[in-house]
């Protein structure tokens, strides 16, 4: 079978591998569709990202979909040709954490596609994939299989919606409009937010940004004075979502953000330089979200129903034999929200 | 009457003042003690702190307790020769966020000795104070005036504590063994926290920390790697108070507290250069906390009732004649704790 | 102008009123549609409810919407001629329940058309209607008046889905598809519950509440065995709305709910002989919900968006003189769900 | 070796067992104390309560410590001869309830002594007891195995109290001031409840109950009117523990607890006809406890450092051989809170 290998920054190659061999408990996918993601792009362009670099080959990849071609021993509720959503996500389910139910700070996970650990756990862009019955979320077969690729980004933002408590009826700001923060809008307005604002620098993902549920929606490249009434009477958002990775909007965010309002990082962020003093004055409450658990069933759940409906985000679908132009296109974020690898 | 007052950096005058009028609703205190605060000190020595600077001469202090000497019309609740905790905090109590209960971030809040608005709200380093009398908390005959004006300072641990939700079985860091930090000691004690450490960097105030509740204390001068096994697995600290005002601090607290772990800033905090990707990775909740509310009146409570024994903190009175002398000692950290100024 | 007055049991009369004057801060409104709730009808059927009785005639009504005829003084924000959804609760904003943010449980509450006080509170249905400027909360032009006059109700159900928390993604069970039950399947659905399972022992109510989201409807007096699968590894649903007003309703709930579920009581609510060694054992809680404070301009905004469609529930309006009619309509459950009067 | 078997209701018999043995990960640890509670005296007096009816003979007994005399293969962290308080819960660890962090509600929970299962799971009255490692919770020297044998009624109250959220600076009741009452007391005071009356009708384990931190009790017996005032203003306590498991304490509970209030309901609790209206006017919140998880650590920690000293509640020692008086001394509340069989 196939599988998209990085080895290195820029050196991404499709390679022949042997086929999985699968166990008690688990089940076969042929791979239909894989999403890039941010961290996929990380390890294409930099060879990793903070303290996470890469030492071996590895295949790239955790936004999964496909059809169960196979079941093995002890797997009650799947039928081969069912369509599933995989969970690139398998923590140990014993540790202390998972023990307390944050499955996702598990001390012992193997997620797919990541250099954190040694030997990396290798990722989902590859024709065949042998997974645990209970990472394959089936849904229904009037979903495409790109659609049902969406589920874990989209369980990234419902999981970072979760961290913000009830959004019901709260003025919302998302900062970044690529495919994390337009997701986080879909999710916001899913759980009852009555305004969201949006930013970005770029006006093409803003536009996805309005289909996906902003009511207003800010270049502040263009315009960047727009946001200052927002800061008035000590701010006037209930939450905010940094989604841009950027120092500036989580500082700008200290001042938008109300008294006692949230401040949810999704996605790595960066280093920032924060007052303090400010932080300590408002009360603000700035949480860190990371990754996700049950919200991957809810994702796909909601994807199933279309309570969200992530087709826009998909602007491009590229084979695997051409993965390369396809990590290429992913990176030019004026032109692309969401580029999904072919496989079959 | 006399009065403290601070006209400059280092210009602390002891002046006369008119005796202050009274209306309806107001009682007048004869003010016995007055602890000086970090605030005080920072007009003191600099003028004024980040974004508030003296623009006008102004009486300094907020930890204030008296005895009352005369009562106005509209007062049921209060007698002649009560002793009396003073809250120098004056919320308007119809703004929104007075409305939704959180008249620490009154939009319009009269706080004793604070140049944050203009004209300077007075503070209660005086002879005789007209305040109203919902700010004046009975305390009983066998409290000191000198416990008494420590409720303000314990108010605005206690309400960092309630930051923080439920204590009861935590593991606690509190890294700055100042007053702040020995009373948010204190509170986290009587919030049922299972294990508390303290951090300094001088050894006398760490002593007081272990009289005031901590289980172990640390001198991170002397021993700069006593608090490494606590990074271990995440980290192993339920809840961390930041009451240093130090940017390395907060750094060794993302190390330091677990994951979904909870960091909140007390006191005023400095500029931190923060990692997000750590923050994001173990999900931490870095939690803002200023000034109290009902903390206050829970505040005298504790300490009419013993508990909470604030005693050993008051390691200097000083009469209000040599307010200067007062205002040296405080600020040296290696000999004092806490100075209160003497009225009567 | 007219007005309807219940004298007593019913004995309800379209009577002259002299016209109201208006103070500061007030707007005067010309009643346009006024929604018929369960409380009217209970002072209609049976002169009172519980302990609340009417001790003298009093006009009926809280569901009230119409249109800005006149402005007082200090009214900065409102126009004449502008559409409202009048807020029929006035809490004290100074008792110590507001002061914490919890205007619902005001102890010194006015709420129109009420006779928990003496003398009663004067209701809206009537043609005029002076009120503080604060109550009129406006609504666009393209929003009729008879869905603005859903605004009370809607909001009696936001706050109902608050006092259980976040719904993002969960199960709920919502019992009673009378008005209250509808709309709170429509606020369930706007905070994102994933699944909701509607119940009534009438189909016709149980067809409205498809269309305002349910997932699955139960006629439990034609089915009552439906229920049962739920009922499975200690319950099924995070979260049970009991809007029939029945004891069985809730005994039924202790079992369907999951362990640690939440079970809200919206609306009056039955004498229920309780086990409570069940609601021990499953640590179920067990939540009063009464009235709303903020949900009131929440649901105003949510009707005007038509983030919900109000709609469908209006069965019919009759005209004031009419309004014994429109009573006893309101009365047949099996024939109306919600009946409005028309003013205009 | 002995053990305490229960047949029938009054047949309780002290028969001779074969030692346990043990598997890999368990500790074997000599019986030295062993508490009797209140599902003992239920199985002893009625053969059960509920649903929860003897079908077998049953060795009885969950609070239970002694010391290790033999450990296992792949136990680390235990040596012989250490003090242990054993924890007589075993969740499975992987049911949906376990892993969302809610062991005491797992579906497949082994408790000793209890007979919810079939085969009934044996408790722990006997001399040599074989468990694993993980619920041998060590104990210091200096603590003695009859303060150890409390960790786990502590537990219940700790839990129950943690149920509750935050009590710092809460107002408290606790009504019934059996061994859970006052440990709730005992529980309510570490998380630092401000003021907590406790009432019961008799008067020697009031008095007990102001040794373990009730600021005041009330014999409700004697002085029927002395809880009226607390009634005022919709109520005065922010929280009460019901703990007599009288259908009448919940009843006043409604009345006593302030609007938003919460009432956990400890202990198996009666059969309650619970007016809604009243439950939905003041948005109260009923809530149940049921044992406990990680606060047994909790308590045996707070027990070891005499956080909580439990020692006023053990009223008679009673030798094992004489288990049957022991039982009816333990029936008499009038004379006896806690009575302990002593094994060794």
């Amino acid at each position: 079978m196939r599988a998209a290998v990085i080895h290195g920054p820029h050196d991404l190659r499709v390679e022949q591998r042997d086929e999985p061999t699968m166990g008690s408990g688990q089940v076969k996918v042929r791979v239909a569709a894989g999403g890039i993601c941010g961290s996929d792009l990380h390890y294409y362009l930099h060879g990793g990202f903070g303290a996470v670099r890469l030492k071996e080959p590895m295949i790239l990849g955790h936004e999964i979909a496909g059809t169960v071609v196979e079941i093995g021993t002890n797997v009650p509720d799947v039928q081969v040709g069912q369509k599933v959503a995989v969970n690139p996500s398998l923590p140990c389910g014993t540790c202390r954490y998972c023990q307390q139910g944050l499955q996702n700070q598990c001390l012992d996970m193997r997620f797919y596609g990541s250099a954190m650990r040694m030997p990396h756990v290798q990722g989902g862009f590859c024709d065949l994939l042998a997974c645990e019955a209970t990472q394959a979320v089936v849904v229904p077969d009037h979903v495409s299989l790109h659609e049902a690729a969406f589920a874990e980004p989209l369980a990234v933002c419902l999981h970072a919606v979760r961290r913000a408590g009830s959004l019901l009826g709260a003025r919302v700001l998302v900062a970044g409009a690529g495919p994390i923060g337009v997701l986080t809008i879909a999710a916001a307005r899913l759980a009852g937010a009555a305004e969201i604002v949006a930013t970005d620098i770029l006006d093409p993902p803003l536009a996805i940004a309005r289909t996906m549920g902003a009511d207003r929606t800010i270049n502040v490249a263009s315009e960047p004075d727009a946001l200052s009434p927002y800061k008035a009477h000590k701010g006037s958002f209930d939450v905010m979502f940094e989604a841009a990775g950027g120092a500036s909007t989580v500082l700008a965010g200290l001042e938008l953000v109300r008294a006692r309002g949230i401040l949810v990082q999704v996605g790595q962020g960066a280093e920032v330089s924060l007052p303090m003093s400010l932080l300590v004055a408002k009360e603000i409450d700035l949480r860190g979200s990371f990754r996700f658990h049950k919200e991957f069933a809810m994702a796909a759940a909601a994807i199933a129903k279309r309570q969200i409906d992530v087709r826009p985000l998909l602007t491009d679908v590229v084979g695997l034999d051409q993965a390369g132009r396809a990590f290429e296109l992913a990176a030019d974020k004026s032109r692309s929200m969401k580029v999904h690898l072919q496989f079959t």
